[in-house]
């Protein structure tokens, strides 16, 4: 899970620990039958006799999995448990509460079927080759909560060796989301998404995506930081591929270059921002302040220094919130016997949750609300779309 | 799955087979929530901030796992797809619907959730490296389908290298059914089982357990034959281990050989048995025809020479199915969180399964129904005192 949505409800509805750990006793999840096996006659048609004939036919022809096996709609979320929550490196077992978390949002927004994955080794070579050899097993992967820089190359591996959808959602989870609230709070404020500039603050596996996804949407000024500063040509590995795609003025320096002047900040990282430096935006301006538990900015703070705020809290207006997106992505993905999900298919995300709430467009409503019903298949609708498209 | 209950309802009750691929769309598992999530309470508890309690409190004791996870109570099936049903080496893509139907299973008669892993590969290092990888995933595994001799080696690795219950259904439970029935038919005909002279016809995977499940039990007289005749010293590998306890008389030869004299046959390879052989039998034989999809020899001629006949069918008295084994079988380890299946589990299971129906033994009824709703929770029981006792 992302940092978007970590801890969403963290202040207002901050569960009694007795009724956590009681909801949890036995996990959360559970295996269900399509169809009743009652009798001699239900088993002939179920199991044997009757599977041998759909058994055959597989063997036949593999496509006819897809169609007589739960596996091409079953989402596998898959974790080593090296990043997970605000709690790091936890290991398999401790993240796997998360991950069933995570199958129970599959099933309950999207009506996928969905199991957790949670691998005993951090080697991403092994993680690759372990999915690769389960790969009849699934049909989409949901990756979670791996550590960065890691996330990147496993999620890079998964796609050239497995022949369907794979996303690291902390990546682009949050990035479809934020687009979404930024296109959201540009129609509010009737400006072009080219014509702002983007700080975005913390270069992990978020801040990485939603720097890609923001430039693929079109936007022409994003500074990205990290704990140096403004990532600029000096950088190696992947902060030099964004260094070349970022920061179009030359900016040097910290987040008090960066900020100066800015339209919009994007906080993905833990640290505070100073309201002083907020005071140096422009006008006019929009503040996602998204870590969890603690916004890089109170919202009331940041109020008075924007003129759009969102956070991942669900007790203030403008809830930025992982779940708007992947359940909606990959039933459509799926949907559309999609092998990848592309640029287009997520921008397409991106604009069909913004599209869910264009009629009731406000300031403080740039996206809809988590549990808005609309938006599931609106999203799977127009993956759907873009990957027939695409 | 096994012989034993490959295709019991072929002759009865063969489906139509639009039907059995109108009934396999999509096919036939689901995952569900054990609590719903329609609001943002509900979302605070099963998901973020609650679950980060959860997740801290394993991290900091990985037993927690068993509590709050549903890993402890979820049965991995897995399979390579090298011998499946009556068709062979047809891989796992056309494995799984016999997995998702084991899963259901699983799920029907025992209430264990259950998920198919199907496997690329048929190496077996590459297989049990797979599981260890995935371990925090499941709390048990039932392999499936895996050809001999590669499911001896599999199965031993996996239970060296796993710290749960593993185990081979085509071997275990067939050979509990069968030593249950076999005790059934000693209850009707008040014989010791230690004075039989028992003859096995087949050295696969049902064939090598049901020889070291009979020896275990008692029996002194066990006659094992593969394809060349009768298992003797001069065999490698298993075989050699097997001719060790076997043959106390020093028979050579064949099925004739064998045969003559013999009290009980079970018969598990696709050989036929010619009724003259039959008729060299002792009286008051015992014939367990249990090839699938034909009999070693049809139950009414088996009747002609034997006084108990059992088969895998269901249009037949005494149906020998792996279904009242396997699920209580997995239930009762997993509530007694056993770490192995042992021995003294697999016999007490036997001994469960006849025990359901002692006051109601006669010669076409040693064994209970396949739907006996009695059976699964007593074996359950009987397992999970074992495994304490063990």
């Amino acid at each position: 899970m992302t940092l978007a949505h970590e801890t969403d409800q963290h202040r207002t509805t901050a569960p009694d620990p007795d009724e956590v750990f009681g909801a949890h006793r036995g996990g959360k999840l559970s295996t269900g039958l399509t169809a009743p096996l009652a009798d001699a006659r239900d088993l002939a048609i179920a199991y044997t006799p009757g599977v041998a004939d759909v058994s055959r036919a597989i063997a036949a022809d593999a496509a006819l999995a897809a169609r007589y096996t739960w596996a091409h709609r079953l989402v596998a979320v898959v974790s080593d448990g090296t990043a997970v929550l605000g709690l790091g490196d936890i290991g398999p077992r401790a993240a796997l509460p998360v991950m069933e978390g995570k199958s129970a949002l599959f099933k309950s927004f999207a009506g996928l079927d969905s199991i957790p994955l949670v691998l005993d080794t951090t080697d991403v070579d092994e993680i690759v080759e372990t999915l690769v050899r389960l790969r009849p097993t699934f049909g989409a992967v949901n990756l979670e909560d791996v550590s960065a820089p890691r996330c990147f190359e496993l999620e890079r591996r998964l796609i050239e060796a497995l022949d369907c959808p794979v996303m690291h959602d902390d990546q682009h989870g949050t990035a479809i989301v934020l687009l979404a609230a930024l296109r959201g709070a540009c129609a509010v404020q009737r400006r072009p998404l080219d014509s702002l500039r983007i700080v975005i603050s913390g270069a992990g596996a978020a801040g990485v995506a939603c720097t890609r996804i923001l430039r693929a949407a079109g936007a022409s000024d994003v500074v990205l930081l990290d704990s140096r500063g403004i990532v600029d040509a000096g950088r190696g590995g992947v902060k030099a591929e964004l260094a070349a795609v970022t920061n179009p003025r030359g900016l040097t320096g910290g987040i008090a270059d960066a900020l100066d002047g800015a339209d919009v900040f994007v906080g993905l990282s833990s640290a505070t921002l100073p309201e002083e430096l907020l005071a140096t935006m422009a006008g006019d301006g929009m503040v996602f302040a998204l870590s969890n538990p603690d916004p890089e900015v109170h919202p009331v703070v940041a109020r008075r220094h924007a003129a759009i705020v969102a956070t991942g809290r669900s007790d203030f207006p403008n809830q930025i919130n992982n779940v708007l997106a992947f359940p909606g992505v990959f039933r459509g993905a799926l949907d559309a016997h999609a092998r990848r999900i592309t640029d287009r298919m997520k921008l397409a995300a991106a604009e069909a949750i913004v599209d869910v709430v264009a009629d009731e467009l406000a300031p403080d409503r740039i996206v809809p609300g988590p549990f808005d019903p609309r938006v599931a298949p609106a999203v799977a609708s127009a993956v759907a779309r873009a990957t027939e498209a695409g």
